[in-house]
């Protein structure tokens, strides 16, 4: 039997990515690519542990996926991503071709958004979903417990 | 005996990389990056034999070029590529808060300051150098060949 899961289900387990993030010391951002309703990736930021800037979350998610499927298009694809993309990650899934990202948190700062006449591939849909709160949450006790 | 090379010098070494990149039928695009006048950091466009779109020259050379030092900050390296970089890879390298990016051509359509507004990281000089006409005409060459 074929279940369907909702944005909250795929979002909940972006969500535990974000925290094994937040258990290993990295930003707690987390990502889920799903396909055809069964996620295909699954990774977390680990710019500390990799020692490289390019290991956000869906960078490592989109060359995951991409690895799972055997080709580099993400067409039929769906993105959950705990915090709204970066330029650096908005650019890696334009190129990608990635049918819809879905990100929790809004970044008024680093979010490529908040560059005007930014944005991804014209067939990507983008909308904020659920567990905002939740992952702001989760980045603000990181930071919180950083500058301790 | 320290011999100091110039632009010169490296963008032949980037060039050279683009050679290596069109000779496996990747588009040609080649990238090093220098720190105290030595190449730390070679790398050329993978995105066909990683089947990754994340795998553009810089993205692999930030990588190879923070594992080189250590440390993921390239705040005293140049970066030298013989293509402007694209919305992601400039991304990449505000994260990566590099001294320097010289690049040979210019990339009109998908350059990241086609994106007005896009700029790197505020303590980066950004230039074009030498061996614009050699870039262009090796990718050239490169999209008259695939189109046959």
């Amino acid at each position: 039997m074929l279940s369907i899961h909702s944005d909250e289900h795929f979002m909940r387990e972006a969500m535990k990515e974000a925290q094994k993030a937040f258990d290993k010391g990295e930003i707690p951002v987390g990502a889920v690519v799903v396909s055809n309703n069964q996620i295909i990736a699954r990774a977390y930021n680990q710019t500390e542990l990799l020692s490289d800037v390019t290991a956000h979350a869906e960078m490592l998610a989109i060359t995951a996926a991409a690895n799972h499927l055997g080709g580099k298009y993400l067409i039929d694809c769906t993105l959950y991503i705990t915090l709204e993309p970066c330029v650096m990650c908005a650019g890696a899934l334009t190129w990608s071709q990635i049918g819809s990202v879905i990100y929790a948190a809004k970044d008024v700062k680093r979010g490529y958004s908040s560059i005007s006449g930014l944005n991804m591939h014209p067939k990507t849909i983008v909308k904020q979903g659920p567990f905002s709160e939740e992952s702001e949450k989760l980045l603000l006790e990181f930071f919180r417990k950083l500058r301790k």
